[in-house]
């Protein structure tokens, strides 16, 4: 393996700038994954890993996930602590890092089933949100997730969150929430908007037996106006005492258990 | 109102403290509140304020909410910006803070309804989570929750995350989960230790009609094995896919949910 030593290395950038934009990542479909964990989860899971980069002591002290990356990467590097240092967006690194391919898949949006179970984000900021969001769908079993605007699912704290399952969870990140929203509905696919507002239908009165894709908005502003209207249902979760909303990423849980529960 | 501008004012230096050190907030029975969203809960929910300080921008700014603090507060200062920023917590400020005292109610668990709805986070470390839960525990309606070791509720990012629900919801903290287990099984009370263990009941086949307290615990380790062993029921939320456990928050919020659904 060809060992990194300068800090001015272009492949080294090249990781960083990937790390920490979100516009180059929807770009050029790219994302970066750090820990033994994550990138032995995108090897397992036929991730297309173009590049990875390794430290001496992970190599070592990683090496069955070392190993598993390494087969399915495209290109190998041994890198000094100091190259780590920089690739880290952690505290504590463990020295293992890949740059992967966005599967072509996550690009449209053409593997829905008209009697599947989907989440949407419109907006979500928060990265812990998404990832949160994005565990909870795996666990539960839903078909797979919607992320229109706000943070991508390839944000390294999202990725975090989500414990891998955003390498194994059908994702996929469309432009515009009302376009995906009218599809949906055309496949006769219940759209649900989540809303506070007490005008709207209790969440356990909507029938689940068919497809359902249910809309979760930003953590401030909810689920804008033309999402909301382009939506089948306005729906709710009830709620007492003074507290106004729920947490995007909680709001998420109860909405896929109750699509998914029997 | 006395004006502060010395850095090394005792009163600052104190509320700090209290911010900065769970040790101190525990033995103390104080804690630390920022901005005027959360102040002003505080007041408008009687709960005891000590000190209160204002930089002159913030009295100006939050005119209501910082009448409504004076009124409750016994000691109220104005500082200079400097001084908010040293007791500021966050990015952006708006100056207002409040030392506050616990509520004797929520030294012990002696207003534990026989019938009531309860969750207990056991060594729960993420202030996030905490916060989220108890914003979902009031927004669902139940009647309490028990925070047993890890973070504290008044953390100032659980506080944040809580959006004001840590002030209005009943919360006891509980050096002890299994002893306090062990009550609410004297009382009656199902107590439902939350597990991805297979072997365990599914969360839907457990009657809710009387009182119950769920359990969750650590993020990484789950509920402690002594605490296990001293609930009714071991209860899992059924999972596909290959995640191994849910976020603590999720995971309680669909408790929760379940708990109170009709």
């Amino acid at each position: 393996m060809e060992r990194l030593t300068a800090k001015s290395n272009e492949k080294i950038k090249a990781a960083v700038s990937i790390r920490d934009s979100a516009k180059l990542r929807r770009e050029q479909h790219l994302f970066f994954l750090e820990g033994a964990r994550l990138c032995g989860d995108a090897a397992e899971n036929s991730v297309r890993i173009l590049r990875s980069f390794f430290t001496l002591q992970a190599l070592e002290k990683y090496s069955a996930q070392a190993e598993k990356i390494i087969s399915r990467s495209k290109e190998n590097y041994i890198i000094t602590d100091e190259l780590a240092q920089k690739l880290s967006d952690t505290q504590n690194s463990q020295g293992i890092f890949c740059v992967c391919k966005e599967d072509e898949k996550n690009a449209g949006a053409n593997k829905i089933r008209p009697d599947g179970k989907y989440i949407l984000l419109e907006n979500v900021q928060d990265p812990s949100n998404l990832g949160a969001v994005s565990r909870v769908a795996e666990a539960l079993g839903i078909d797979g997730m919607f992320v229109c605007g706000g943070c991508d699912i390839y944000n390294p704290k999202a990725l975090r969150a989500s414990m891998g399952s955003a390498l194994r969870l059908n994702i996929v990140s469309c432009p515009s929430a009302v376009e995906l929203v009218k599809k949906l509905n055309g496949l006769g696919i219940l759209t649900l908007a989540s809303t506070p507002r007490k005008d709207s239908v209790v969440i356990t009165d909507v029938p689940m037996d068919g497809g359902v894709c249910c809309v979760v908005g930003n953590e401030g502003n909810g689920i804008t106006e033309e999402t909301m209207s382009a939506c089948t249902h306005r729906v709710t979760i009830p709620m007492g005492g003074r507290a106004e909303s729920l947490n995007a990423s909680t709001a998420a849980a109860i909405l896929i258990w109750e699509m998914k529960r029997k």
